[in-house]
């Protein structure tokens, strides 16, 4: 299909529009009609059912607002920016990387350092996109892509839009940790909005500023445990590594048990790319259409030791579905240096051991009139060294440096002494693997890949193939015509299904045939036909969405039939 | 229950607790614990099951950043804020109003101006809350209660978190009544985010700065359309309306027949006050602890026509779950004037119809040389007085003003007519009524009214009596003991279920009886048995939760059996 097709089509049938156009419209910010809110919904629904459910893991939710030293922690602040120039002509602000790559062979300016683009930019004498201003004298700075904003009166209480909803699980880990009872391994995950202040998003629902993420942390021990693998042993991984990047390779294919054993994939990694393959065949993602991209070093995020990309080629482009990070222990340490409290799981001991532990005691009758005001940070200064470096205790002066000084401490006044403690456990920092996904992405892909165009009865048609358990509307309820009291029967129809919680179109305005195209454009994969005989005997016809094949069924167990069909438990060829 | 129990089961349980409490936590931020958010999200599926499915209403979702103009246009940057004094000793920030409350006999300060509130303060000599320094000369202020960000790099382009979802849904009205086919009534629904910087929220999921709304905004033509109160007209609802309030009289019960025909109700309104209380039945509010409050005129909104409470009795205080708001066309109206398009719906009329229409074509070679730089201006006024007051027209001379001055104008040059016009139709502009439901707060409720206490075997024990259908788990799965193979033939049970999309949790540690306990205390309606005889013959015990009673069951029906409990198609009695 052609370039903007979806965007027209999601607009016309109600998936989605640009927010406020009435006001002219926000670059980034998109609102949902009642079909595409409700593919969202069923995705999300999916998702869950995945990962919360089936997986047994724990979902939360926690507030998009998070405080500044949240931030400050994970290296958000410092890190989650992009390069902007500002053109002096229009004012227009632009993506420093962006211009250099529309003006270069490269692909990946987002990793070059601010100084280095903005050679770029003079060297290649590009110019402002909007008035074509040269931009070559002008500076290539940072802006940091989270919203700000401020709680509560004053300006005291900076506060920031989550940039991913995962901050709001490794904040209170301490919190879920307690809840899953200290067992390792377990799951948490969280289904909500995250934000980036894009600078000049230009990509329709592919580039927003506010957006939807489903993220699982899987916090486990790197030591002990491993993911059941046999599960998804033999499911095919179309895998596109980073050195196949590098090198012009192509995509191999490689089951997860092999990807695992060759070293290919970190095993935990490799269980959730099995896992979600899956179920991205299940919503209705092309799999010819579909590959596991590795992250290039260059491109890794600041916390990730590894990352994998689920992609979909889209009208033309691969754009990123899910990204699969290994974060190690980087966010849970860096959030127990923030607030020094324990980011850890504490593991008991099957029984408690003895350890030999240094300590020192430091006299203080003799260190006081020996050293003075320095004394109290001299004892500090043992206190930290003995766990340190003991050995710097084996001879007869210790030094350490306290209050800007070096001083030589005698050991005999450090009351050095090794102590035979019994520990009951120990504390372990989990590891974390990430699978991350966005949900606005993931409808636009299976708009974009459920596309089909077909000839019935000699007339062309579109229709959009979704899986009926995603699709928005589940049944069209239509009257062959509007009269003779078969609108009113419809109208009964509906009701019932609708009283059994099943999404229902009702629609008798237009030609039958029309209808049937205006159900076909927005995915319902069956619609019910009212006619004469209905009224006679207790019968419907349900129309199949993808073959336009009909079948006559009694009205009395409809409802159960309809939900059947959508949640595959039934095909229609059964029926 | 005692005050402060639920907030303490809530964290002790998984419900929710203070986000990033390692960093001190943050007031009105919380995040929703595992229980919690599959309560949460059971009761949004339970709205979205009433108030999209079975009413056939779209919903929608809409970011939750909005550009300023927006809020300019719906009022709320004028109007949307609290009161709020600064201690000069502390810098502490308070509630004008509720200093005067609590200083006073006064039970709404917040309908006083600041000045009255400043004397009130001043009168009673209020100190601060926190360090009690006298507070009588600080100046009392507005302070806008929306969270104020930036979109896109510079100051340029205020945005602001959306204070009601509501407004996601008034700014896109007409692409929504596009989707509707320009057919009133219709409905939008929407569940997601609102934000209110409140000044010191203390009272932890009932105050939050980051909340859940889910909103119903059902258009309708205020001549034309009446709801079909006969689904609901037999429903009692306890009213206490805003003259009883006045005059101290008490709640009185009213069929929804008979509140609308007194008059009490407005129809739209009396409709969801029905259909809403047999929901809050379903959902588990206790109806002897319920009532439908109208708001006295002084705390009506600025946008409210009429407003009704739903309120539940929570720890000794009323708290609010649901305003139903007659909005009429104010936001509407507020978006058309702010935007200059048409926020109506178009009503072709069955045939056109021919009308007269007053107009003008001003003669500007007669205007120019009598009225210089001003013709234009005079022309421009001249068009908007024929639509205005056509008869202005009917003497020899009109009067308009432009550029500042009054003008007369001989009628014979304004080119004064009166035209014959075919219309096709009309703009209709629709009034809205609003079910504006507080999810957290029905969470809160729900736990609340839920929490019970009784005798089992002689031992006391705390259960949570939440409906099967919003419980956050549906069942537990036990092992008798964690011996001779029961644990595994539970996981496998444990396995099966969850794989049928049934929310399972699995136990294995501590006594049986201890577990039964937990799965109590989180509402778990049923818990599955693995014992000696489930390894003999296929069955298991199920036992429920209220009544603590078992029944021993087949385990190939399990599945079905656990499902069709949950959703209210069989009661444990009949198994």
């Amino acid at each position: 299909m052609s370039d903007g097709a979806i965007a027209e089509l999601a607009k016309r049938r109600g998936f989605f529009s640009q927010t406020a156009e009435p006001y002219g419209g926000v670059a980034g910010l998109y609102t949902y009609g009642p079909q595409g809110a409700a593919l969202k919904d069923n995705i999300e629904a999916a998702w869950r059912e995945l990962f919360v459910t089936r997986e047994g893991h724990m979902e939360i939710s926690a507030p998009d607002v998070l405080p500044g030293a949240v931030f400050e922690a994970s290296g958000h602040l410092e890190t989650f920016d992009d390069a902007i120039v500002e053109c002096p002509e229009c004012s227009g602000s632009h993506r420093a990387d962006h211009l250099v790559e529309d003006a270069t062979d490269l692909e990946d300016a987002e990793a070059l350092s601010p100084e280095r683009i903005g050679e770029l930019i003079a060297d290649r004498e590009a110019g402002c996109p909007v008035c074509g201003t040269a931009l070559a004298d002008q500076p290539v700075e940072k802006f940091n892509l989270m919203f700000e904003t401020n709680i509560g009166p004053g300006s005291g209480s900076p506060g920031y839009l989550r940039p991913e909803t995962a901050q709001g699980i490794f904040v209170d880990f301490p919190q879920f940790a307690e809840y899953a009872r200290n067992q390792l391994p377990f799951g948490v995950a969280q289904i909500g909005d995250a934000y980036r202040n894009e600078i000049s998003p230009r990509k329709g629902l592919l580039r927003l500023r506010a957006l939807v993420q489903a993220e699982l942390e899987h916090f486990f021990d790197p030591d002990r445990d491993e993911p059941p693998l046999e599960r998804v042993a033999d499911v095919k991984l179309p895998l596109y590594a980073a050195d196949a990047q590098r090198t012009g390779g192509g995509v191999r294919s490689l089951t997860v048990r092999a990807a695992v054993e060759e070293g290919a994939v970190e095993p935990w990694v490799a269980y959730y790319l099995g896992r979600s393959l899956e179920w991205y065949d299940e919503i209705g993602v092309d799999m010819d259409r579909f590959r596991y991209r590795q992250h290039r070093s260059e491109e890794l995020s600041h916390y990730a030791a590894d990352c994998w990309d689920a992609e979909a080629e889209v009208e033309g482009d691969w754009i990123e579905l899910t990204g699969f990070a290994y974060r190690g222990s980087y966010d849970l340490e860096k959030h127990a240096a923030g607030t020094g409290e324990e980011y850890s799981v504490f593991r008991q001991y099957e029984e408690p051991v003895t350890v030999e532990r240094p300590t020192v005691d430091p006299d203080m009758s003799e260190l006081g009139p020996a050293f003075g005001s320095d004394a109290a940070a001299i004892a500090a200064a043992l206190e930290e060294l003995v766990e340190r470096d003991p050995d710097a205790f084996d001879d007869e002066r210790v030094v350490v440096e306290a209050g800007g000084d070096r001083h030589e401490v005698p050991v005999e006044h450090a009351g050095f002494a090794v102590e035979e403690v019994t520990e009951s456990g120990e504390h372990v920092p989990p590891h974390v693997v990430e699978p991350s996904f966005g949900i606005d992405r993931l409808v636009y892909t299976v708009l974009a890949h459920g596309y089909s165009e077909d000839t019935v009865d000699g007339e062309e048609r579109a229709y959009l193939a979704v899986p009926p358990a995603v699709a928005p509307t589940t049944v069209g309820v239509l009257p062959l015509m509007d009269r003779d009291g078969l609108a009113e029967r419809a109208r009964t129809v509906a009701e019932q299904l609708r009283a059994a919680g099943i999404a229902v179109a009702y629609d008798d305005s237009g030609s039958i045939g029309r209808r049937y195209r205006r159900q076909d454009e927005i995915g319902t994969p069956f619609c019910v036909t009212v006619d004469y005989e209905s009224l006679e005997e207790e019968t419907v016809t349900v129309r199949d969405r993808d073959t336009t094949a009909q079948r006559r069924i009694r009205t009395d167990g409809l409802a159960e039939t309809l939900r059947s069909l959508r949640d595959g438990d039934r095909s229609f060829e059964e029926l």
